[in-house]
């Protein structure tokens, strides 16, 4: 081999190095946002559940790692000789590190590229950014049901979640193999031709937390002074708007791991060579703008009713609406698209947030609107403004294939495509996602007799007391237990 | 095509990918840094302005992502047929996809190199680098005017700050043809032969945030407790010192981003290959060595006047007026002088803030001693300690055209040049800047009637009463409201 | 030189960009982990001691930088004719620039690759990483001598840790000349043939630091009202579990460049090309399942105790015992293995945690469990479960000469030699490390007169009132001082 050679041999390796590197800065990303939600569900629960929240917050950190790892991984992206259902190798990785010994290329995933090393060294990377997804799947339900969920039914939710859920969901829209996925190798057999179009997440991650939230939030019930008689709702304590506004922030940054990681392979050696990187680039340039648009929303929203008064809070949940709905088409769309996406997420929280409240459904940290409605919205909006060209590139669709575009960004033919794809895709997984904690929650409560609430006076003075010893903050004095009422 | 040919292609290619990958990189670092603004300007207000002070700083990297989207990038980096003043295409980056489509390399950047892709991509991760410094700018104001501001008035003025005063200054110091630009291709008409040398914003983000704070600080007038009769001084109650620090750190993470991304192109194609990566790392080391040395430097000017007690707040505000004063210089000097020009941003920083006290003026976190005093500062600095190699190649000035140095770091002759240069662009952009910003609050009291400040009455209750639906902390029991004084 | 070579030449250079950036991602993820201790410690202290623990870990992270750059990278890193003792160039990086610009490539470090500019850019960001490492040993100390230690002597007892102690460890350990370095160049002069295998510092960083914790926090006493009469032991407050827990989920995010950071060169132009970043990939993923199974072996090992009551803290504090003990294998050993030290670890915390509690050592934030215990534990995992390839591929072992591996993962011979080593190693570096404290403390309180602990009345007064201008949250009523009592 002479020198020449050797360097693109070199060249081609150097490729992978950026791939994984990328990969594994988006993973850190990912990896913060969980420090985000801890910060915003603690932010909004009264301080008597401050280690409550906290407790769950880090708990599912650690045990999707550990779920994921073991099982959830290989549920997810394993081989799948079940014809697109779940995936039944790769347990506790066992197989990257023979297939790294053996030479084998092979993975069930939708990349082959690269030599020996890259292979485990890209799907070591591979497995620490799907596991940064799972369990961000896994702790939106823990600030919906705050306050008054045992957490000994809390656990077996989330191992539910991390293990069996959110995989199988992962599987059937993200593998290559998956019975909905977009990233089918065979064009011809995806879903209405396109599979279900999601690129990073509004329906695998936030509709499936979202559902998982709403069916636990109905079930639970409110916490006991949320609705007073005669329609009123009280305001509950939350305890700072600081850490409510920072864990935003810190969300956010870390959305931008999430949305540009979900590209999956930065560099790409075949024709299409930089275009991921455009990509990327222009996906972090609608995530921004989704944000700003929804947080805007929000408040311009709020002020055409109440032209006084301004609620942080709410802003920040249009902010994360934005995130969420723009989750699903960021590399799909033009950052003027993004602007409108980000618009209707704040009008779609705001409406969803009153919905709730109608129905009596108390979601401490309005989870279900930000990512049930969020989630909804964002595959919807993939569905009518995916341009062809984008979904082209991303989802390496063949010449021969080649007509399928947004419903409303006319490519001449199949316009409904994607939106039939979507409307599937999103009665299928919320179905599988109720089904399954609806489920789990009847059997927790009568076979294993573990109930989802705790008991009346343990909620009122806090699950701190009971469960973590003792509750927080004990060098400040406390205000006897208040809160404001208004018409609902 | 032959195998070599193309791997050579993927070579070019790989370099574009490298340098969208440290853009967006260092964007995310300069993003993070909202936080740290944030929760210093939390930490140092009253409990009762709470959700007031939180929601000014989200809502500035709202309105500056919707504002630079819209029309500022467009005046900052948008091509410029005005003579160096304003940049007029790019508004919502609708030329990007048109450029990408036609094939068209050429950019009001001073980068163009690459094929198609790559100008989209790169350009697209400029716009969100650049964006995160203009809400940077744009936020500068807000803790310096904490705790009276009417936000009516507050959102005009960062609308102003992010639509035209930030990206005007920065199409004049940093567009290829701003009329001060160091960075004009044409070198022999930069002004005074050089431009204004300003690497990462002393002057373009610093000095014209803390220009705005100034001008609004001193037109607001103090807090009506904060300065007593004969002279006193009253320390007013600050929420968290632990807020006040982390956002110091948070900052301080994110300022890395911020020099070091300055470099713009990490790789580079021509002759100077390698010279950004070697800029990027001096900057990294530079960068930690002033905030260092700054935050150092107050310690031990305060124990030197008081041997007993130290005040971490002082200690983090020196730390900032480090980075601060190295952000002019941080690519142009050698870490020895990091040392110097952090030492010297303490003293400056402590001096300043004395200075602002014995004159009135009530700035609540010390916004115009770190960003005001400590850019004009990094500014100097940078005009006497730049080094003439470095400039050459941070600047691509032709061989036949390379004369100039910082005023102390002799290179011969025209040693006085980038001073000059400097103090032009000082005179004129505080004077802009001031004007702008005090021709708006005279426009907002007098003709749409909208005051900057608050009522007494609401001054007194707290902002979070009047405006955000109550106060934050209900659960906590306060003091009285009080606060100690000391002889100022 | 034609196109192809100029592009060719250009391949290597883009490598080293690669790594330049690869260093520097690293190093800012391990600067946040300064924010970490900073809220984990702020969180663990009664407010009366909130300025006083803040000013400590900002205080650190400046002192740090200033020392290591003007002497401690130099005792590190710099050139050594001492035999392995201690590095006597490159102070004040002076060396750096003289390199760079005399062409010379040498370096004390084990890497040479590259060509001029590479050298001085890979330099600078070696010293930015190194430092980072630095800082953190040097700030593991301040949290166990919390609320009660004169900032007067704790001043010099971190510019002795940052100056002299982990600046000689490291050139021990990690220089490619320390006397017990794996990395010397002449494998066969190895210690034992293998040298102290300690890949991210569970030796050099975490024992280094738990020692000097350790040693003053015995040294000092426990705080006046820890240890009641009749074996009692009183929880004393902690201000805040909010900041406690962020700040580990943060220290767990800064882990990630901590690990992957020490492989140095990302991508590596010999025949292991892409060796490197396989190393990267599978360390997070080592680290991730460390902490996850750490924070839940405390979990189970609590719940198996007492059936009702979870500590978050102690979940915390088991995560952050993960990542200690994983620090040193993480590059070395298999997933599944990582299992296994995470699960110990979370059993080595809980039992040493109770271990210092029956001695009566009053460890504020349990530095002494996590970061010596844990640190300890890490070595000897490393030294009983490191895979010969890894070895030798981390440690660029010659064909000649590889033999060796953990004593429990069979290599055919040579299976205790790893262990050997490492044993010497601890034991040299934790009398080291305890002789140089302890003889620290003897000097200032019998020499100088300062004394390592502050009055008993500053003590109950809390030391922000003395020595900070008066306590934090002046604004927050304070209930009157109160500590629960549980048997110990």
């Amino acid at each position: 081999m002479n020198h020449i050679s050797r360097n693109l041999l070199t060249l081609e390796s150097t490729e992978i190095d950026l791939n994984v590197f990328f990969l594994l800065w988006a993973t850190t990303l990912v990896f913060i946002m969980q420090g985000g939600f801890m910060l915003l569900e603690v932010g909004s629960v009264s301080i008597r559940n401050t280690k409550n929240i906290l407790f769950k917050n880090a708990f599912d950190v650690c045990i999707s790692a550990c779920c994921f790892y073991l099982w959830g991984y290989a549920f997810a992206y394993g081989d799948d000789s079940s014809g697109g259902f779940i995936g039944t190798t790769e347990f506790a990785l066992s197989d990257m590190e023979k297939r790294r010994s053996s030479g084998e290329n092979s993975f069930a995933g939708s990349i082959s590229q690269g030599h020996l090393r890259a292979d485990a060294a890209f799907f070591y990377a591979h497995f620490a950014f799907a596991l940064s997804f799972a369990a961000t799947a896994a702790t939106i339900m823990s600030g919906a049901v705050a306050e008054r969920m045992n957490f000994k039914a809390y656990i077996p939710l989330t191992v539910l979640t991390v293990s069996f859920i959110y995989p199988m969901v992962a599987h059937w829209v993200w593998s290559s193999k998956g019975w909905m996925s977009a990233f089918k190798v065979d064009a011809g057999s995806r879903l209405f031709g396109v599979g279900v179009v999601d690129f990073a997440g509004s329906l695998v991650v936030h509709v499936v937390g979202g559902t998982a939230a709403l069916v636990a939030c109905w079930y639970i019930g409110p916490r006991s002074e949320r609705f007073g008689i005669g329609g009123k709702i009280n305001e509950l304590p939350m305890q700072s708007p600081v850490f409510q506004m920072f864990g935003t922030i810190l969300m956010w940054f870390g959305w931008y791991g999430f949305n540009t990681g979900s590209v999956g392979v930065y560099v790409r050696g075949d024709q299409f060579e930089g275009a991921s990187r455009y990509i990327v680039a222009r996906t972090a340039v609608c995530t921004t703008i989704a944000a700003a648009f929804g947080g805007l929303s929000v408040v311009v929203f709020d002020l055409a009713r109440n032209k006084k008064q301004i609620s942080p809070q709410r802003m920040n949940n249009g902010i994360l609406t934005g995130l969420v709905s723009i989750s699903g088409s960021c590399a799909l769309v033009h950052p003027a698209l993004a602007v409108l996406i980000g618009i209707v997420a704040g009008i779609v929280y705001s409406l969803s947030s009153s919905l709730l409240l109608r129905r009596r459904i108390d979601d401490v940290v309005d989870a279900v609107p930000i990512h049930l409605f969020g989630g909804v919205w964002g595959l919807i909006a993939t569905a009518l403004f995916t341009k062809e060209s984008f979904y082209n590139l991303v989802y390496n669709t063949p010449d021969s294939q080649r007509a399928y575009c947004g419903a409303f960004i006319g490519c001449g033919k199949n316009a409904g495509n994607v939106l039939a794809a979507a409307l599937v895709g999103l009665l299928v997984v919320t179905s599988f996602t109720a089904a399954m904690i609806y489920a789990s929650i009847v059997f927790l409560e009568n076979v294993v007799k573990v109930p989802l609430r705790v008991a009346s006076a343990v909620e009122s003075q806090g699950l701190d007391h009971s469960t973590h010893f003792g509750r927080a903050y004990t060098e400040l004095q406390t205000t006897i237990f208040q809160y404001t009422t208004k018409s609902g």
